[in-house]
């Protein structure tokens, strides 16, 4: 199995949130694959060339792409560990998937899209901009000035924080989907940079080091921008 | 069994959405009870001295004080069926929990509160106000005029209709924990107020009218300040 993982100009560092949710899936079910770097503009390498965004799983004739489709093909195809193990699990993760699109992503993005920037390649640089500041209609410099992120980053991990004072995972005594879909955001942040420029809860930094070291320390391991001096 | 439930000046209209949290535990397990109408300041009448605030339940020689006391000790007492059933479906309500208390109850509470005032007893109106005014630091009226109330409700709302557009009920196919979490507040409104000052989701409405369908219309049947032509 081959998932294409979007890369920067390092091709060995890879941010994409959707793209670590979707390894994240394929670790927890203990299946064998490998990634395939894909920047931006190599349209011509993509599978599918209607469909020009990663992630995208290739499993023999399969060419399955979005995030939500790869983990519904997966539990379909592959017995293994359920990744959402009960309905009531499938619809805390569907809450916890719409909480981060309202809350952690608006906190983190602004802050992220011009260090991403800085460090795609030169051919993705125009359309990286673009894209962007067309979907918010200001300067990718401007939203990294938007007032109150320390503020709204923090009032999301205190909100966060509450299951993680009682549970080792969302997912209760282990990780399930939930956790995937809320620490994908943090491994974007890990991999793009070192500074946080908020206060994380006690309860979630411990989860967040719990997460670093599923999958033999997979994510732990992923290279990030601040390791540059050793590529 | 016997809980005792906050009241206001007609004894019959019960509020109090940590009252109707352990109405719906009594309910899903299965339990007859009956309730106890309380006012505020009936403070000789409570089960407990030492701990003046509703839901307090009383089984036989055991009283237990706080909603989430409640849960636990049913769980814990009698079979029936599980309000939540696995360690995940725990942490997810635990962080639903969270997010009422962060999102929902500051979008609801500031006009409500104005209108609980109004219709509670002679004897419970001075320290209900008092305490409320002090928690919050502005009067019961600047309270019911903060700014962004609407956007607010409709932003939590929006959150709200993802796992609902999948899924009959917050735990799935059926109610959990975490659906008596979210639907207690709605409780708290609906007793006090015919009026939303919002737009509900068409799938939060539907999910709203599912609960107040369950256990034989338990919900529904409640008796609202709108009523009162009825008393």
């Amino acid at each position: 199995m081959k998932l294409y993982d979007l890369a920067l100009a390092d091709i060995d560092v890879r941010p994409s949130p959707f793209c670590w949710l979707a390894k994240f899936a394929l670790l927890h079910k203990g299946l064998e694959f490998e990634t395939e770097p894909l920047r931006f503009a190599e349209k011509h390498n993509y599978p599918d060339q209607d469909h020009g965004r990663v992630p995208i799983l290739r499993d023999g004739d399969h060419i399955i792409s979005d995030s939500a489709n790869i983990i519904a093909y997966l539990e379909k195809s592959y017995p293994g560990e359920r990744i959402v193990a009960t309905p009531g699990e499938q619809a805390a993760a569907d809450f916890y998937n719409s909480w981060v699109g309202a809350n952690l992503f608006p906190a983190l993005g602004p802050v992220m899209f011009v260090r991403v920037h800085a460090a795609v390649h030169e051919d993705d640089k125009e359309y990286f901009r673009s894209s962007r500041e067309k979907r918010f209609g200001q300067t990718l410099e401007e939203l990294s000035m938007t007032p109150g992120l320390k503020e709204k980053a923090e009032a999301s991990l205190q909100v966060l924080s509450a299951p993680l004072v009682r549970h080792k995972f969302l997912g209760g005594d282990k990780p399930n989907l939930s956790d995937y879909i809320v620490f994908s955001p943090f491994m974007w942040q890990r991999v793009t940079t070192s500074e946080t420029f908020y206060e994380t809860p006690q309860a979630v930094g411990a989860w967040q080091e719990r997460m670093l070291d599923l999958f033999d320390g997979y994510a732990r391991k992923a290279k990030t921008l601040g390791d540059k001096t050793a590529a």
